[in-house]
């Protein structure tokens, strides 16, 4: 089954601002990037909110969830901690006792710890994107990995040839700094599949040619 | 009258690939970012190539070429020299003797120099940006100011404020390393105009926000 990145970037390229901390996750500015998605039927209804618009977006955010069997993401994205657990105050995730994920999660991290269960979501933690996606793979039956980010596990991912397809959503803004995808990957040819823009956000698409 | 960027980009943002070299002016594997205008009748016509496509693309290529009263450009852009004229190999710029601008070229560089005129094309050199674009708005009567690159000279037009329109073409690759558009330059919001992909290129169009 494929593999996808579905990640969210200002046009300058980065997914994160820079000063990372725990009260600013995504950094200066980098909330912004992600003002597309927070009004989205789609995205309010596994956050446990009501209403939500049905639009375009929405329907590809809707689209992109259905076909996730599984998701893969790194230790900053689950928690924005590093090294030991026992020192990291988000332990559990920034998402409460019920994850909107609804699939198997593997985190990647150097830090090994026993599977949590939250709600509907198990998060396992492995070390290593190649056999976080392998195990993501499996758990996937026939349905697709997502892998969500961070950009290192993203760019790890996509130079080890394990991505099939792209999905960046292009947010409306210059952070002008912060943590970079795509920086220096291995070059190689891509195939655009889709591209739909409004004034919220550009999602492209794009195959990962072999 | 407006001053836009109108400029071709990997996906992961470099604007010409590593190594760039006289025989190689776009580094490695940077010629591909420009594949998808080469078959278009807009780009074909003036550097005097008969044929073409006359798809979406080519209209937004001509429309682009329309409505530029002036271009400015970095010296790299130029003659892919730097220091000193006479030691410039491409000292009259790659285009021979019928230069495709056929309209008023402000060449950005420290190295003063009498204007040199080829064809229909009368290129200026000028010491800095601000003041290229200051001299290319007088130039473009009532139309607009097309600055055409490098990343350098995009860079800082956009952090000085000079920019209306930013104009990327995304092409459908990944170069890995090489010239970066959007180097840290000054956060801002920014709205998109206009998204139009296909296999060839993604053309995104944003106006900055003040």
């Amino acid at each position: 089954m494929p593999t996808f990145l579905n990640i969210s970037t200002s046009l300058d390229g980065f997914v994160a601002g820079p000063d990372q901390t725990l009260e600013q996750p995504l950094g200066e500015g980098g909330e912004s990037l992600h003002e597309w998605i927070l009004g989205l039927e789609s995205w309010r209804r596994p956050h446990g909110l009501e209403g939500g618009e049905t639009n375009a977006d929405d329907a590809l955010v809707r689209e992109t969830h259905d076909r996730t069997g599984a998701f893969v993401m790194g230790r900053k994205m689950f928690s924005g901690g590093s090294g030991p657990w026992e020192d990291d105050p988000k332990a559990n995730g920034w998402w409460g006792d019920e994850p909107p994920f609804d699939r198997p999660v593997f985190v990647v991290t150097h830090h090994a710890r026993d599977p949590l269960t939250l709600g509907t979501t198990m998060f396992t933690f492995v070390d290593g994107v190649e056999q976080a996606i392998q195990l993501a793979r499996e758990a996937a039956g026939d349905r697709d990995v997502q892998v969500s980010g961070g950009a290192s596990v993203a760019d790890q991912a996509l130079s080890a040839g394990l991505l099939d397809t792209l999905i960046v959503h292009v947010a409306p803004l210059l952070l002008g700094a912060g943590v970079r995808l795509f920086d220096h990957v291995d070059p190689r040819p891509i195939e655009l599949v889709h591209a739909l823009g409004s004034a919220q956000v550009t999602h492209l698409t794009y195959r990962v040619r072999r």
